[in-house]
């Protein structure tokens, strides 16, 4: 197929999508539904299939600079993957890109876009595929796994393709300029204006969201022209992999060298993921992890753009509310989601020490406490339900602070294990609440289902604790409970100053650490969790510049 | 007048200029030509007089932090400006500004753009009185301070708004999300966007082209909301003091702090660059000047974005012509105007060693050297027309320069001085070209009227140097002659793969050292020449991040 059709084929979707993210109304173009009705009858048992396919085995892809193999990754649900993936030899993998990467900085913006879209497509039919990988990688139950590693990650991929291209285009390719000159003849030039990438972008995954934090960077450097090394963590591998050979595939088919997208596989004992950061070669990285790794890439690799998500911990703040139900209900799910492992999960919780008041009146601190305690101890008291919405841990050292922070004398609601059926040794623990006791023993990020209930003076103190955390130890979420409209307002504005998203009173189908592509933007780049935003203008325009050529005619 | 009423004012000068940066056809928002049809009768008479009354007086600036005066100003037209700014305490500065800068974050982008748009259109007004300024301070020659000093930077400060403009209007104020839930009621959610600015944005001025090279970075980042401190360079302090009053006054009339725009003059002596931007207030850094002070700006100014626009070595590269004499005329003009102190002024030209072919038959190398020296010794041959494209050297060490490598054996046209009537003291220089002998000799940039004829083994060697000299020594301008178009294209995807933009067989009124606002990029942001261009949404898009609220409706 010829790469202007794979654009005109997909041209409707980009539109649809530049359209919604200039709206912010409601759209999706990956149905989010896990149905056979949308993804075929037989998608579920193949996607099955498919992931039973990889297990124990070496999983090829024929790229350059291959020196052995590598993996070790454990599903968080009790087996090994045992499989093996290409290792590479850093340094000659770049070399090879670069040597190689010019005919797709020279393919024209709708070819590449074309491409892009093309591979998301492909992604998209391979959902329950992903969703499988992803859930025996990063522990995320079957659903979410489904839907955040596949639609709504290729949500995110769609959306960078749709910022980059709007702003590639934004400079047409030929312009005609004519300068009066009085009653001489005009001056007439004929302009080019061509996108040229920077170079290799580096994506360095995660292994709680393999999928859904590498989309962005990965598309965003691929549709702007660069050539793709993608890094996964050595505990989330297959998802990425899957993906690069998708990529691969459809840049073959359309006549490009596939080494313009390459795995570069590692492990925890010979990671790869500095000397990949420093090439000179390398003028992108987007990475998501921890805030150690993340601020280094930041002061050395300083040939690179860097785009990070690191660390952050997230607030709420309970002030009064109209609905005590309906928010501990909200509270409890979001706390449980997904064990607290993602980067939007609320870890501190404020109530002030003089309690708050509801419909039904006045409730204590202790009463509040106990009652998001009972909340969280109840939705999760069926095993079955539980590990739905749980699922299982996805690191050792989760698994260990729960237990550390469990032996305490501040426990509100303490961990259990949850056993799932057909999977005996999964790491599956209920979320552990804490009272904090100071301000030290809240305020660095307790990654996983740990949060603190924590007694300030008033909302107003509240609003000043958060306002700190968030300037000194970021945050990607924020949300507030209150019947006051001035208090609301009073947080939106500490909000504004301090640059961090805020969520007013979910009590229903929210939640404040979900966000939908399209119209909700992933963190801001303006506190200390994150340098960028998922997906702006100004997570793309830099990935590329215009040269220019201009001649008389 | 209501901050909505002044939006309403310029709005289609700004829907003008955002057609025209799409398009890149040629407009322009400010007059070039010096008429008194346009600026007024008197208006040369008063900007004479207006620049006149500023001098051997305090220039007084109603604004926080001031400690005494400073200023130092000397016209290379020679005479002392004995004008004293308002010294100011940096720290103290900082912390005053920091303290006042939420009014103008909060204001509406309307509000912002308005105001934007009428300091360009009072600072259009008095482009005489900036003419005289930026003359008397870099000693561009009359004509050019008006056109590159007035309606030239002002263009390229609506560009800046422009950019910013469209980029924050991207996102609406106001979202309906409403998300179906099968059959049960939607989700609806109504979520609020803002636009909220970095912080302090610190503008550090160059000595040659104080307003042009400022004004992009000062308007992008003061439409988007963040308060600007200008630091002029102790050279030329006049024009950006000027322009900081308008903004100052506009500000006020409007309601807002003027500190939202403030001017930090300073010495040699007593330089406050450092210390400005390596406050934690300032979140932005736009730089013109040095490689030095800019790759200092860049390695420690970390908690700052920085756009730099440091030296490079731009090339010519001469293949071959079917138009030799307006070749040589158009080079000619390039190497006199301004004496060859612009960032895009060619300092090396590569011939082939073997000479080249033009409609006249072939040249020797020696030829076409000396035809040049001739056209630029011909051009300058008058000394009233040479002083009006010349101007005066603008600082000691360029005078120095030229003394210095006019010493060699290699000078194939000397640089002589040019006096002018009424200006003694004028510190006027014809160029001076020289023959290379080997590539350390015209390596490293050499500013101001210094240039070298290259002898290369043929075109193909010409292509590689160059293309090695912008990768290594950075370059905003490259142009070519040559009459094959296969010459022509190879030119052009190495002026790609390496990121310069490129002018073909300039043999008219358009130089190669001259870009059009709104249609040409000044710089591409992707050799080590400069970060940035001029201007583009890179240049604009992460000078604000948006925050959003959320909340069921």
């Amino acid at each position: 197929m010829s790469q202007s059709s794979l654009f005109e084929r997909h041209k409707d979707t980009l539109e649809r999508a530049i359209t919604a993210s200039r709206t912010r109304e409601y759209w999706t173009a990956y149905p989010e539904i896990a149905s056979p009705k949308i993804y075929g009858e037989n998608a579920s048992a193949d996607g099955e299939a498919a992931f039973k396919s990889y297990l124990n085995k070496d999983f090829t892809i024929d790229q350059p600079a291959v020196t052995g193999t590598v993996g070790s990754e454990r599903s968080p649900y009790g087996f090994d993957l045992g499989i093996n993936y290409p290792k590479v030899d850093a340094a000659a993998l770049i070399s090879e890109v670069e040597a190689i990467r010019q005919d797709w900085a020279k393919a024209s913006i709708e070819a590449r876009t074309g491409i892009c879209l093309e591979i998301l497509n492909r992604i998209n039919k391979r959902s329950f595929e992903m969703a499988f990988a992803v859930m025996h990688t990063t522990g995320q139950a079957f659903m979410m796994a489904f839907q955040a590693g596949g639609p709504h990650a290729q949500d995110r991929g769609l959306e960078a393709v749709v910022y980059a291209y709007e702003d590639m285009t934004r400079t047409p390719a030929v312009a005609r300029w004519e300068k009066p000159q009085g009653k001489r003849d005009p001056l007439v030039m004929e302009k080019h204006f061509t996108v040229i990438p920077r170079g290799i972008g580096l994506v360095i995954g995660c292994s709680t969201f393999p999928t859904w934090n590498s989309y962005p960077g990965l598309f965003a450097s691929l549709v702007t022209g660069n050539a793709v090394i993608v890094k996964p963590h050595p505990g989330g591998i297959l998802p990425l992999a899957i993906t690069v050979e998708i990529c691969r595939d459809v840049l073959s088919e359309e006549g490009f060298n596939p080494n313009i997208v390459t795995l570069a596989a590692d492990s925890a004992e010979a990671p790869l993921a500095k000397e990949l950061a420093l090439a000179p070669e390398v003028k992108l990285i987007d990475f998501t992890g921890s805030t150690t790794f993340g601020n280094w890439l930041e002061d050395n690799a300083r040939q690179a753009l860097v785009y990070t998500e690191k660390a952050g911990v997230n607030c709420v703040i309970i002030d009064s509310t109209d609905n005590f139900r309906g928010m501990i209900g909200n509270l409890a799910f979001t706390l449980s989601l997904y064990s607290g492992q993602m980067c939007t999960t609320p870890q501190n919780i404020f109530i002030p020490e003089g309690g708050i008041e509801t419909e039904d009146g006045h409730k204590s601190f202790d009463e509040v406490a106990a009652a998001l305690a009972t909340g969280v101890e109840k939705l999760n008291g069926d095993d079955a339900r539980a590990s739905a919405i749980l699922g299982a841990i996805q690191s050792k050292a989760t698994l260990e602070r729960i237990g550390e922070y469990g032996k305490g004398d501040n426990v509100i609601l303490p961990s259990r294990s949850v056993p799932m059926d057909g999977f005996d040794g999964a790491t599956i623990q209920t979320p552990l609440i804490l009272k904090a006791t100071d301000e030290s023993s809240y305020t660095a990020e307790l990654f996983g289902p740990i949060s603190f209930v924590v007694p300030s003076k008033d909302t107003a103190d509240s609003l000043k604790i958060v306002e700190n955390s968030v300037k000194n130890h970021g945050a990607i979420s924020f949300g507030i409970y209150s019947a006051s409209d001035e208090v609301l307002d009073a947080a939106e504005d500490m909000a504004c100053r301090v640059g961090v998203a805020i969520s007013f009173n979910l009590t229903g189908g929210v939640y404040v650490n979900q966000t939908a592509a399209f119209s909700d933007f992933h963190a801001t780049g303006c506190n200390p969790a994150a340098n960028a935003a998922l997906s702006d203008t100004a997570y793309v325009s830099n990935r590329y510049r215009v040269v220019q050529s201009r001649k008389h005619i």
